[in-house]
């Protein structure tokens, strides 16, 4: 059998939390919260599915939930979709990115990948047929440097593909990035998939502008979320994508045929929750500290870093210790110390390495003061 | 936009439950149950949330359910697949399905699928760049006429897709028909996608001829599985695919950035329910019994029928009122009569009207009665 994806190994998740599990290291690598949800919402699954919710939702997701992301969307953004026709319901939002991608990208098409990019983007473009082009962010800032990207955009340009708040890095989108953006695609037949799971978690006092607040953007762009980074729950596996009714007709042509409809009883348990607008409120002030812990203790070590400007994840770099390369750095660290991380060098296409480590602080703060702890004695 | 499915509109089932739910009809167009599930499976899963499965799942499955997966195999079918390397959980069969297709069909690649065939595979086909090479079944048998098969096949042939027991008809396979099939494509580069959602539900003691179950088919074939339909849980999503290592490490390939993980409190719940082997053994019986109910109320009408070998489905042909389209008699019944059915011509790819109906009797005992009580009133 040939391979459809011959340059695809296993995912860097899958690979380091099983590294992390025989190493019985604290497992800082893969993106998710080692606490657990409010037991509120335990509760109100069992209550929906005592209800008999457990059969097929429907395809586009149930209206309830439909409806409150709509609501949640003009009360935080001030942004309009119509929940009947914009609001789709998918099975996390690595489903709502591959759709996104398969219901645009026709074979040939060029899709820009702001390097580093999360893992799935580039499959996914290959999958439909697409070229990947990739183009660098600033480092050490992660910022996107404009210049670049129009020099990227040719007539075969497509997509651009972006996710903000940045992850790996933390980066977050400014007024003007939006605005350079939208320039950019203007006057071109140019689709934007924006990744935005981390709408919630960001730091110091910045507000999240999502790609939907530009009117330009928002008209040509999916924007994909997820339930699970929000609220603890990443195993529930719902996200959602919104997008302007042309665009959503061909996102869910597509979808009904990936995975057609998303677990019904947590769909419902996560619609009942979320009639309290209160809920998306606490994050950024929950996470900050959690950053400033990981942080402050991090500066006892000699990696060196900016503080994370959003997401559930910290950079460090390893100046010290350069003659390794991230990835092994990696999997010693997760061995040997007992801290497993991820190698930023996996998002880029091709492995470059800038001595760059990802941490993800969304750990109880023992299991990140133990980190520390660990991190502060290999020294 | 446009579209990577021009030919494509909502799925059949999205459009008939959402008429049935508007003129109150009695549903039995979508394949789903009208009863819920064992309360002891609902139980499970809260107490699995309230012990923490609310994270990501490893991206293959948890391996108490992949386990357990593969000793049914070998119970039930006296056949080894490795449940590290050839057992994969997913989010649904549709993902099954498509992960699949996405994994084998390069573009060029002809896939030869049997018609009347399931509206997700001709989709998954066309978007991984295939080509739908469309073979009739015998009418009204709806057996596999293997010569045409035979003659379908060129150097091009990449797939044959298949659905035992078949939706919509639910003819069962036969021995027979997997020696043939075996003997079409045993010394060629052609691979099986074999869909078996309804493997439990089977009837006059008729018995589940897997494909997994013929040496030559086993090492080229995708299983693909529903938890859904085998425990009364559709809308949960949980599916799987089975297959040889050099097949699942390309199928997981793809999976992983398709929907990469499923929800981990309802696979924690099934893998311990799943340990009561007998949970299998009591289905035919239980939809048997409906199948009679609703076959014996139908010989009442003036619908023509031979009775189901297997799945949730009963055709039934009109001759009597041959001037109307299937689809249109189905819109017709669900408004005027209150019931709601499947045109079967929405299953082939020229929407061939061969005046026969699909009815689900996947329902409780008194909505059958409710429905078939309308059905003759309205005769
Ligand atoms: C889908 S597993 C990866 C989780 C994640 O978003 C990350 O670790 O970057
Ligand atoms: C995924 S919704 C369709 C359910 C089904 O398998 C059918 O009705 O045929």
């Amino acid at each position: 059998l040939p391979s459809k994806l011959p340059d695809v190994g296993t995912t860097i998740f899958t690979v380091m939390s099983q590294l992390a599990n025989e190493s019985k290291a604290i497992n800082l690598s893969q993106g998710f919260p080692g606490f657990d949800c409010d037991p509120y919402l335990v509760d109100l699954v069992t209550r929906f599915m005592k209800e008999g919710k457990n059969q097929y939702a429907p395809m586009t997701g149930i209206p309830e939930l439909r409806e409150i992301l709509s609501e949640k969307t003009k009360s935080l953004y001030q942004v309009d979709y119509n929940s009947e026709s914009e609001v789709t319901i998918v099975s996390g939002a690595t489903d709502a990115l591959f759709s996104a991608v398969s219901a645009v990208v026709q074979p040939g098409d060029e899709v820009i990948l702001l390097e580093p990019a999360y893992d799935s983007y580039a499959p996914a473009v290959k999958l439909s047929g697409g070229v990947a082009v990739f183009v660098p962010l600033n480092i050490p800032e992660f910022s996107v440097d404009w210049d670049r990207v129009k020099d990227a955009i040719t007539e075969k340009t497509r997509v651009i593909m972006v996710n903000n708040p940045h992850n790996p890095s933390g980066y977050v989108w400014t007024k003007q990035d939006l605005d350079t953006l939208a320039g950019l695609v203007r006057d071109k037949n140019i689709f934007i998939i924006s990744d935005e799971v981390y709408e919630h978690i960001i730091f110091d006092g910045r507000k999240h502008l999502s790609l939907m607040c530009h009117p330009v953007l928002k008209e040509r762009t999916f924007i994909c979320g997820s339930f699970g980074k929000t609220f603890h729950v990443t195993g529930w596996k719902i996200g959602y994508c919104l997008a302007p009714k042309p665009l959503s007709i061909e996102f869910r042509k597509v979808h009904q045929f990936v995975t057609f409809s998303t677990a019904t009883p947590l769909q419902f348990a996560l619609a009942e929750y979320l009639k309290d607008e209160r809920k998306y409120l606490d994050l950024p002030g929950f996470y900050q500290k959690k950053r400033d812990l990981f942080c402050s203790g991090l500066s006892e070590t000699d990696f060196k870093f900016t503080p994370s400007q959003g997401s559930f994840f910290q950079l460090v770099s390893y100046k010290h210790l350069s003659s390794i390369s991230d990835y092994e750095l990696s999997v010693k660290m997760c061995k040997e110390v007992g801290v497993a991380c991820i190698p930023i060098s996996v998002f880029f296409n091709q492995k470059e390495d800038h001595k760059i480590l990802r941490f993800c602080f969304a750990k109880s703060d023992s299991e990140l003061l133990e980190a520390l702890d660990k991190l502060n004695s290999s020294n």
